[in-house]
């Protein structure tokens, strides 16, 4: 289905964030990218590997996570080569993490390679769309462009950022007949607005998906972040000698913390050198337990949506709910409707969906009062 | 406060009844006697014995309870002598169990004895107010009634059986100067016939308390149920002899089951051998957890009623929740309000206070399914 592999093309799998309104299932040490969300008998970062690895072939896709995590990500993905994990003692933000693997790939295969760049946590239904998606943001991307992959806005939401199209570019890349001009990124719009971006047809949500050549990624950041790029090419240099650890210890702390749209996409955009390739493939974040429930089949007529073991459920006359049953315990339903209950070991978060998204200042209050045994 | 021990009284506690709509907590091996509901360090069940051991005296205190319980009643309460407990193979409801105590009792200390019987599973806040109605029960006793403590309504209650009260006693038995005739016993009510209740003044909840002499129960039992009067009296001549086991296993297993209101306190009621004292001593029978909600300390201003640690109850913006926490696992509560949420080892409900009746559903639900393991 997704046919031929890309020579040319290496995939970055940046697998950071914990997923906070995820709790108690996210947890600082079991990022929701560790996780099988959908129970498919995958966890995220599997299904981004694999779904990858069709595309740029072994070899060609590594991860850059946190130190802490790259022990469960090798065991998640033995497939990985031990040079293809890249550790990251701290967290610096997207710019950082995309700057450093493509410099160190660029280093390993030469500038000219198209690198691409795509979370550990997001699902995606149809592989072969996505597939074909990819191809057309390659060729954009060997054009010259820093292409993303715009995602086709279903509904209205509230909780991505947009991008708007501008002009075609199917008769200057004929290899991207569905690839546009990126005219802005803007950010998470109120409700209002995203009603009105469904409706003009020209604004796709921003998944955080950029394909573009080594190159032209070094070469923009060395224009727009002078210093970082400086500093992302002094730790590509000692990466693969005995240097590295020291030089990341000296000088990886200290680069600046900012997200690949703000660095890159957005300044670029307005210079014309950003394309997009609209997506249609099904594509969520799961970015709280109500955007799981879209992903979950229903466990019976009332719709309530499970993950987990369905004997573990009981219900009475409940409807709509979100269960995660992870305990191996009885979870006892009588007259629940649209209720959020995520059964852990230790922990057990009760929630209406509608309140899903106040997941992450749950999360807080717990920090707060200082339980970081369950966070 | 509670003054001199009643010589002559000897109080039975019948320790029956599993208690279904407290399920995850009370289950058929642990019924809710068994467990400590006000969180207060004292089981009901050692509650209703300390209680009564300070009006009738050691040694004057019996239980009757189901064959798989006595070890643990025997644990809870070491106090009670070896013959002090008497153990059903099945249970034969109320009649029988007060009906062989007494008349065990009977054969060891006589007949003109007064007997009271006191369900295990039962809260009562003032034991002085508690201690006053059974003197006066046991004065009316010996005048020759079956005495009840009927317990004032504080609320239109659908949930209990109602006491009509008749004539004040005051006259003809001066030491119960509160107690009067029982005019009937009423089944329980629809919430309009409960409000009518209240407002006469004349009706009391049953609680089945009754205070009696072992003759005169016996006596009435020959007259209303002379085939179940015959079956008490062979296996009482036999309980105190080698024969016991032999005759319980016969005997026992065929008598009638109905309870004490049906075969002795309705009909004498009708000739008026049945006498009351009001009891305003702050009971409850914790038939459900909206109940146990009544006697539970809030535990923070957003009126969550809470038993168990408070340390493993981390809440957002929710209230006026029963939430009890044996699991030894945080419950976090966003935005979740008049919710009942019951977290055991094994098994876990939710469900909304206002329809803590229905967990009996949920309970026979679980049998239908064969979850027998929870039950």
């Amino acid at each position: 289905m997704t046919g031929e592999k890309i020579d040319d093309f290496y995939a970055i799998i940046p697998a950071g964030g914990v997923g906070s309104r995820l709790w108690p299932i996210s947890r600082k040490n079991r990022p929701k990218f560790l996780y099988d969300f959908l129970g498919s008998g995958s966890t995220l970062i599997q299904s981004t590997y694999l779904r990858l690895v069709a595309l740029a072939g072994e070899g060609h896709v590594v991860v850059s996570t946190g130190e802490k995590h790259v022990d469960a990500v090798r065991e998640q993905i033995p497939a990985l080569a031990d040079d293809a994990v890249f550790a990251e003692p701290v967290g610096r933000d997207s710019t950082a993490a995309i700057a450093l693997a493509t410099a160190i790939l660029a280093r390993r295969h030469g500038d000219d390679i198209v690198v691409g760049s795509f979370a550990a946590d997001h699902v995606i239904r149809d592989q072969a769309a996505f597939a074909k998606s990819v191809r057309e943001a390659v060729a954009a991307a060997r054009a010259g462009y820093v292409c993303t992959i715009g995602i086709a806005a279903s509904r209205p939401s509230t909780a991505f950022g947009y991008i708007r199209k501008g002009d075609s570019l199917a008769s200057s890349v004929p290899d991207a007949p569905d690839a546009f001009t990126v005219r802005e990124f803007v950010e998470k719009p109120d409700a209002a607005t995203a009603q009105a971006y469904l409706i003009t047809g020209d604004y796709h949500w921003n998944a955080g998906m950029f394909v573009m050549r080594a190159r032209t990624l070094l070469d923009r950041l060395a224009q727009y972040k002078p210093q970082m790029a400086q500093q992302i090419a002094q730790i590509a240099d000692a990466w693969d000698t005995p240097r590295r650890a020291e030089t990341m210890a000296s000088v990886w702390p200290a680069i600046e913390k900012i997200a690949f749209d703000y660095s890159i996409a957005e300044p670029l955009a307005a210079e014309g050198g950003v394309a997009m390739v609209p997506g249609g493939f099904g594509w969520d974040d799961i970015g709280d337990f109500n955007s799981l429930a879209a992903l979950l089949p229903s466990h019976n007529a009332q719709n309530i949506k499970l993950l987990g073991d369905p004997d573990n459920l009981v219900q009475l006359d409940s409807a709509g709910d979100v269960i995660v049953t992870e305990a191996g315990r009885t979870i006892a339903l009588l007259g629940v409707n649209d209720m959020v209950v995520v059964d852990t070991p230790d922990a057990l978060l009760v929630a209406p969906r509608a309140r899903s998204q106040e997941v992450k200042a749950m999360v807080a209050k717990l920090q707060e009062i200082g339980r970081d045994d369950i966070l």
